[in-house]
């Protein structure tokens, strides 16, 4: 997908909301299980319930590789699935990969070709050429770990070197490797005062805003913070949409909580 | 495995050489093809010629993901072989996850159930929440990446905070987080002068040492330079040894070269 093309959908759908399918077994509807492939079953009902309220989806990985042959199976109808809406939402592999150039190819073949996603989440740790062999795919985006929600964040992305932290310094050197066009970054919504001096460093580029509801995150917040002229956030929630309620209502709660989580983001999407 | 068992086979074995099954559809010879799962068939005939000279096998799961739900059953059919001599090897799945707690928690149970390895690679970026679930499976190993073997880990390894490189912050916490019966650190064979500082760093912990062979590492420096008490090393060759031949005899030839690369580690491990 375009920039102008998630541009254009996040204007007309007045909304930056992503919803994360971290689609657990253990925790989506019981009535569920008895399809053949319950995992998918629940994904379909969720983006159908969502689709035009959402600009993008982002399956977690490792929630479909800790089942298995199964788990892939289900993540590749639903990959399929959304890429019959193709037009209709902008697609993340929720993978966090990164390795040497000739793997990192690989990872980039594994969910650019066998599975069509938009977008693959890769971690910055190994530098450049980790990253951009992500980017020899026409229209396929890299979103690179920048600051992240979890609390080892602190860890390491907060050390300071040359003046600037570790999560500046990565968010400085991706801007060279990609544009806005190409490349997005993760920025948590737990650092809102952060999310600000980002978007001073990074005016023009997208950023994935993972933390909102279960992780704490405010979206009104992250708005202020964050937004640019083309909105230039993609906010994500997930087990707070996908697991509203544990009935045979879930997909219709989902949506409800989907409309609830995009109502902040309007006013600042209205003079787009 | 236990670091006990481990340190028992590089003594017996007089070597610390893991092969790595970076195996590549396109590179692997051709007369395999005919078979149902040329993959597996190849690393079976790589392990059954290499058994009795290497003490570890690192498969690359790029290249087994980027072949789709085929390549998942190779690489389950891969461990499945390995773990029918368990006793025998050290299995490493180079897969350098790492995410929020909740996430990581999936990809451990991915690759220490599903497919039953005794370690995992994991890049350390997101900090301890993101490592250490994959401690909390009794016996099996993270391998932490230190400071890599390519080009890129000039961008952000190498920046000084506190005095110290970020590899050498990384290396520091990592041994909080985990003994060196748990724990291992990547290091990259191409940076000789740095393994050295960092064996004194870490004198304890096993040290992962991809880089060898086409990547242009020289086993006998890093032994000189790594070395512990129990060995320390766990010295990767992939395309070296798996691709030293594309005709029918490349069982025997990795086996020969897989030999060759061993050989330099024999004096160090004499007077263990």
């Amino acid at each position: 997908m375009t920039l102008d093309h998630l541009t254009a959908l996040i204007k007309r759908k007045e909304s930056m909301l992503c919803v994360g399918l971290d689609s657990d077994l253990a925790l989506i509807p019981k009535h569920l299980l008895q399809y053949e492939d319950p995992i998918f079953e629940f994904n379909k009902q969720i983006i159908d319930a969502t689709l035009d309220i959402a600009v993008a989806y982002k399956p977690n990985i490792a929630f479909y590789e800790a089942m298995g042959i199964r788990g892939w199976q289900s993540l590749e109808k639903t990959i399929n699935y959304l890429n019959q809406h193709k037009d209709e939402a902008f697609t993340i592999a929720d993978a966090k990969r990164g390795d040497i150039g000739n793997t990192s190819r690989m990872y980039a073949k594994a969910f650019f070709e066998w599975l069509d996603f938009d977008s693959i989440t890769v971690a910055p740790y190994m530098g450049e050429d980790s990253v951009t062999p992500f980017l020899e795919h026409k229209d396929k985006w890299v979103i690179l770990l920048g600051l992240t929600s979890n609390k080892g964040s602190k860890d390491f992305q907060f050390n300071v070197s040359d003046g600037m932290r570790l999560y500046e310094q990565v968010i400085k050197k991706a801007q060279t490797w990609g544009g806005p066009d190409r490349m997005m970054i993760v920025v948590g919504a737990t650092h809102p005062q952060e999310l600000k001096a980002i978007r001073k460093l990074a005016p023009d580029h997208f950023f994935l805003v993972p933390g909102v509801g279960a992780q704490g995150g405010d979206v009104a917040e992250i708005c202020e913070a964050g937004l640019n002229r083309r909105g230039g956030l993609l906010i994500n929630s997930a087990r707070q949409i996908i697991f509203a309620s544990s009935g045979t209502d879930f997909a219709e709660k989902a949506r409800e909580m989907a409309i609830a989580t995009r109502e902040p983001m309007k006013k600042y999407l209205a003079n787009l």
